[in-house]
């Protein structure tokens, strides 16, 4: 095979696996918008598995494979995100051939089943209804691992590379080291000194005007409406095909303000990555944010740093207000303000403040690494999430629907995805340093939208796309390797009135 | 190759079929309940593209081909339904076979690009807007036409034979000269006597009110929410992937109450028919309707026969009223009926009434068949249109908008696929017939539900899918072949008091 042969090769394929991703984006979103019937569900397990073994062929073909290590093996004269795409190709390739059809299809069908069941247990708050599913799809992720696992990278560090690529878990328990060193004590600390919710946090607030803001916070955030739509599902989250169909989601709840606001502001801080990638990059390897954790970065610096920033509500309270006059009535942006910064012990991992935040994902990563290590089964979930919440957070969980069973991704055999959330936030707070240089930001959000701050980050991380690893990226981005020393000050200073530590 | 690796090799080949059908099923719903971005049509073009090439390929392949041919070979061997989806698949791999592949490609691509500008003229009543696309669309279909005409059927026919097996224009012209005899001069003389519009049908009707009532007729048509889902959409339709997901949507208009209840209701005939298939024969190819003609037979049969009856209003009316106390203040059941079932010569073929229903096919037949021909252009489109609404319905057309743009069906390719509507009236009323001999309906429908309704076509109809050709499903179902006067004579009783046409 010549190289314009294999070059040929590849970009006919990758349109089919296009193709192939179209039916995953608009079959996830329908299942979890909740559109699609309950008894829908045989039939489409059956669908999604024809799916994925002709995917399966597609990737795992002889000629597949000849035609990417033709390309690598012609890396230094293809463009450079193409050269990047195969390396990253070549390994996705490896990765599959190495896992057995059977396992592989299986694993598929089992997916598309634990969804609803996963659904079922969190509404009843019944874990048992869940528990069959987790512990196959925990057996499934360890055997999983022990097929792709090479080159000295086993057990959990197999999926912590396979969603932030280079990281391990001696890079990870650095990290947490310093969160547990340093935030764990700053955490109890603030927990005793927090003062009580406002009274506006109690009102009711009805679901019309939540969606009157949602789309006033479109046009702050400069999501564009010809690339995107704003859908409702149980969990908030965004999905896109390509950089002109951008999709988030929210959850509208009448007793509680702020987790629509935030959670619109976050989802729309992953959309405007995927908006911004170059779009010469589209549906190329390269099309699409780099990885889970410079992902998580952009949506929670748009949702803590900037979207709890006092510039960002001198701006824009009095448009919530004239929502919620009634509600709202003699509340200041700098009270509002005050209540979406406080700290407080909780639950929940996606209502949890900045600060406490990290915390909730040391949990989930000690427990994954456990499961990984065969230390810990499906079973033993739902009392050692407890224990560890107690621990550190000091709360008791009162319902698995409040425990374990609260987040989707193992339904999805997403092991190894919790962490990139904490070194997400990790990564914001270094490029939220790194702007702060060029920018000033404040000034820049009283001029009424993110334009300047979404055009900085086009400029010095967005539009490169998945073109380089995450690594190189940051140091684009920020001018420094990835230092989690910017984040532990940031929340030192925020929350403990110190810094540097 | 052997009967039992045909066997294999075809039932393989069905299922990756299926998992495409699932992406063109998400698809079209993502597009046409407008929740897809406008800028993302250009990636999603592409990908749907990638899709058809994928599809072309597998459907067309040697061995594809040999498999089918080698069970068509052996069909008394296999179970019937397997047989007669043999023989239809044969005939669609030979269309296929005939049809160039980049012209295929290339139509694919069109057809997802006229739709959105389809859409935005009709939005502006611009008919320039569309006329490029459908010059081209027109122009497809004559190219296809010569490819696939074979065994003595060729332009209209081949179309018409598409959509409605077994029918060609010859079959259609008695039918619709039958239609231009009796039907035409009854509604001349009914448009004379019209009586003007009762006060109650011209008051504004809530969107959220209208909502309640879909989901209580939603209950009252037996259409399972378990198997079903009610969405909007510009122009009501249906859409199923398989028969335990069945979709309808509505379109909501404030000023006009009757819209939604005979468009859901004529959806949730078409989605009954899909939902009462076999269970056994999902995901084969005789799962589903067997032709479109049969599928509105479905859809009017309840809107019309059922939906307009005075005995579903006795028992309804007073739920309709307690949704819109104020509006229908006084009204009779009685009143609403006589109110639902007036005739009246109109633009909107989708808004018709019974009687001048068949019009509206019968100019888009007659227009249809001249393209065909190559006597029309798409240019000259708009001017036979409005000749043909004032010849046959004595109305002006004052814009495209109601007139040439109103329908989607062109901008999809489905030349043909009109007069389908008008003899699925037309099957409804021998139907109907056929069940009046089995089942006191009126008295059926004042228990409350339209259950025994569906049981009887279910047993009769729905029950048997695809698995047989449209003329036998006639003759199992009412005991007769297909026979027009059934519909002539209905519509001449209930509008002119005569019979017996």
């Amino acid at each position: 095979m010549t190289v314009s042969q294999a070059k040929e090769y590849y970009l006919q394929t990758r349109e089919k696996e296009n193709a192939f991703g179209l039916c995953w984006f608009l079959s996830s979103l329908d299942t979890e918008t909740g559109v699609m019937p309950p008894r829908a569900i045989d039939f489409r397990s059956r669908q999604l598995s024809a799916l994925s073994d002709m995917q399966y062929d597609m990737t795992t073909s002889d000629t597949y494979r000849e035609a990417v290590a033709t390309l690598a093996a012609a890396a230094d004269t293809l463009d450079p995100a193409l050269a990047h795409e195969i390396v990253c190709k070549q390994e996705a390739i490896e990765n599959l051939r190495r896992v057995p059809k059977e396992e592989y299809l299986a694993f598929t069908d089992l997916q598309s089943r634990a969804y609803p069941a996963y659904v079922e247990a969190k509404q009843k708050s019944d874990f048992s209804l869940f528990l069959p599913y987790l512990d196959k799809i925990f057996r499934y992720c360890r055997k999983y691992a022990g097929w792709v696992g090479r080159d000295g990278r086993e057990g959990y560090d197999v999926y912590l590379h396979m969603f932030e690529p280079g990281y391990t878990a001696a890079d990870y328990d650095r990290f947490f080291a310093l969160i547990k060193e340093k935030i764990v004590p700053l955490v109890q600390k603030v927990a005793k000194t927090q003062k009580p919710l406002p009274e506006f946090a109690k009102k009711t607030y009805p679901v019309e005007g939540q969606k009157r803001f949602a789309a006033y916070l479109q046009k702050v955030m400069c999501f564009d409406p010809e690339r995107t739509a704003m859908l409702e599902s149980e969990h908030p989250f965004t999905a896109n095909n390509g950089s002109h169909d951008v999709r988030i989601t929210n959850h509208y709840y009448e007793d509680n303000l702020f987790s629509f606001i935030f959670s619109a502001i976050h989802e729309m801080g992953h959309g405007l990555y995927e908006l911004q990638v170059a779009p010469e990059l589209e549906g190329t390897g390269c099309g699409g944010g780099a990885s889970l954790a410079l992902h998580e970065s952009q949506s929670r610096l748009m949702e803590n740093m900037i979207g709890r920033s006092p510039a960002f509500w001198e701006t824009h309270f009095p448009a919530l207000q004239a929502v919620f006059p009634e509600q709202l009535a003699g509340v200041t942006a700098a009270e509002f303000t005050a209540c979406i910064n406080r700290a407080e012990c909780s639950l929940i991992r996606t209502e949890a403040d900045e600060l406490t935040y990290p915390l909730h994902v040391l949990i989930r990563y000690e427990i994954e690494k456990e499961v990984m290590a065969g230390q810990l089964e499906a079973a033993d979930i739902p009392a050692a999430w407890n224990a560890k919440y107690k621990a550190y957070l000091g709360v008791d969980v009162p319902s698995d629907r409040e425990g374990c069973l609260q987040d989707m991704h193992w339904a999805g055999g997403d092991v190894g995805y919790f962490p990139t959330y904490a070194l997400g936030s990790a990564y914001a707070a270094q490029i939220y340093h790194a702007m702060s240089r060029d920018l000033d930001i404040d000034a820049a959000l009283r001029e009424g939208s993110v334009k300047k701050v979404a055009d900085w980050l086009c400029e010095h991380l967005h539009k490169y796309g998945a073109s380089k690893y995450p690594k190189e990226l940051i140091l684009l981005a920020t001018g420094e390797p990835f230092d989690p020393h910017y984040y532990v000050d940031y929340l030192l200073r925020k929350y403990g009135g110190e810094a540097h530590a």
